[in-house]
């Protein structure tokens, strides 16, 4: 949609700069394979349905009735699965809107927020829509995170870990580096994708007061499409972020999400084992690509992270896509020769490497 | 929670002032008559059930995957119930996000917005959020909005129509006369209770381009617990809309709510059945409530407002809960002699009835 300048004048003149965060493509057909947006190729646990179905049988009663404001039935499948008290949780309608309450909860402070100058995009974007100041710190040259450059006065802190698209995990003992250099402050970790392999930082929620660690369901619960997020923290942080949230929308979270993933929530077996499934997957997916030249960085994600000497990452994306495969190419300085790649299952990663194999020279 | 001014170091500055809106209570027993948030009594259409089921029976493949972004099958359905372009409509999760981001997208300016002394009291909490100036213009002294009392300068103005808790509605005539008042503001009519018999300002949407109207599912299409607003304008401001949106959070509106509210959109006749049930009801009650001494003002709501001269309005609220009726008191200037109540089934109407018959004096 063109807007004209003489339209423009209805809006408010800090929108007029605003650069949205653009998604990656949700295409409509469906015999693509979509390798592009970090969904989980299982489906969520059997349970989630049923819960579904149990509130559907009770409709008339409740769907014309607001849904907890608190979601606390929630909230409590989620403080029992992390092993924490329910007053250290906090949920909101996916974990970018959760991410987004935590920028306006702690990040609005004179000295800039410091964030990997790789990870994901939408960081940037909450930092222009609260006008918060934002200082990218380089990651090394292997596409690591060195707690030590984040030495310096700020705002807070912002690491996604693993961190996207790179899909390297950062271990606790760094963790801690950045939470006890950083007392006055709120430091926040990102953890879409921790449940593949990497270390929560949750068990570290009731020693450091400054903490905040950021969940979704869209990833390891197969939930993408019910959106869904958490945090955790000591409850002196929560309130922050119900300060927030409900100077914002009441009642973010609808009675099926409720019900769905607090479902999800108390299935811990499938969890895990699903978990287990992707990173066999992906093991699987990285020797395969390794035998055909790539580099993959190491990943605990449910992604990988792949550059080829002798191919042009966006071409190469670009091939896949003519044969109905799509992945996510950034055309971004220091990383536009990867592509991230979804894992699927080993089916769908060998529709994905017999693709490959005919294009890589 | 108690936050000492210790923790409260962590939180942004601005955040320490927020004053968060406090919604109706939602008592999680069941047997209480709740007539304190304006929901239907009635159930949404079957087809929403209907709709939800197929999702369900489609788990597997679809849950894993995010919905589409921009819900186009429900922005499509909305239009088409509305008469209007799919250009024209935005979606959010509930009108109280709908309403967030058009404070966000029109308001940041620097005149105040004007809105009516008595009124939905979330506005001045997304003002507060979003450092919107705000000046309150006093309804007259029979609790109506007096349209020329806003020919000043302004950066916008909202007023809902009914307005709440007064439950009087305005003329279209009046809308226009906003309209033309203020070319250069956009004018926000927020018709959350507007299919209860008051006119809807869709049909200027074509004629005037600083026109946004807000409107829910949550009243008059029984899906409160569902959480679905939207807005209708000229496309050039849906794009602020959507700016503003892709900047906060890209996917708002999960496959279930998706899928529901767009069967309930394709049931007009359902609707337009359970509306005038609602007005009906509503007549009723207000001529036995008439019949008790009441005075009630004009509602084209689903709620009325009202008053009784010898027995004091809080005192009425504190009783009638004690027999298990929940109906709102605002401990507000000008209107703590009144109750908002909504309107049930003739059942439940007959139940309060029977309860205020005892009480009154």
């Amino acid at each position: 949609m063109a807007v004209s300048t003489q339209q423009m004048r209805f809006w408010s003149p800090e929108v007029r700069e605003l650069e949205p965060y653009i998604p990656g493509e949700q295409p409509k057909v469906t015999n693509l394979l979509k390798l592009n947006t970090n969904e989980n190729p299982y489906p969520p646990s059997p349970k989630v349905a049923e819960a579904v179905a149990t509130v559907l049988e009770q409709q008339a009663d409740v769907l014309r009735l607001y849904p907890d404001p608190d979601a606390t039935v929630l909230k409590q499948a989620i403080a029992t699965q992390q092993g924490v008290d329910l007053s250290q949780v906090f949920v909101g309608n996916g974990s970018d809107e959760v991410l987004a309450h935590i920028f306006k909860a702690f990040f609005i402070q004179n000295e800039p927020i410091l964030s990997p100058d790789i990870s994901y995009s939408f960081y940037p974007v909450y930092s222009q829509f609260f006008t918060v100041k934002t200082k990218k710190i380089a990651l090394n040259a292997n596409f690591e995170v060195n707690v030590k450059d984040y030495n310096q006065p700020n705002g807070g802190i912002i690491i996604a870990n693993p961190n996207a698209p790179t899909s390297i995990a950062l271990d606790l003992s760094d963790i801690e580096y950045l939470l006890q250099h950083n007392p006055d402050r709120v430091v926040v970790i990102d953890e879409a994708y921790v449940d593949f392999g990497a270390t929560s930082a949750v068990k570290l929620v009731a020693r450091y007061d400054n903490l905040v660690v950021c969940q979704t369901t869209s990833k390891s619960r197969s939930l993408a499409g019910l959106r869904v997020g958490f945090a955790i923290a000591q409850p002196h942080l929560i309130a922050a972020l119900e300060a927030v949230k409900n100077s914002f929308n009441s009642y973010p979270i609808d009675r099926f999400a409720i019900a769905a993933a607090t479902a999800s929530f108390k299935d811990q077996a499938y969890f895990e084992a699903h978990c287990q499934k992707v990173m066999d997957c992906r093991e699987s997916l990285i020797h395969q690509l390794e035998g055909l030249g790539f580099t993959v960085l190491p990943s605990k994600a449910n992604f990988i992270f792949v550059t080829h000497t002798s191919n042009d990452a966006k071409q190469l994306a670009i091939k896949l896509r003519e044969q109905g495969i799509i992945v996510r190419h950034f055309n971004q300085d220091r990383i536009n020769q990867f592509l991230r790649i979804t894992v699927g299952t080993d089916a769908q990663n060998m529709r994905l490497v017999g693709a490959l194999k005919d294009l890589v020279i």
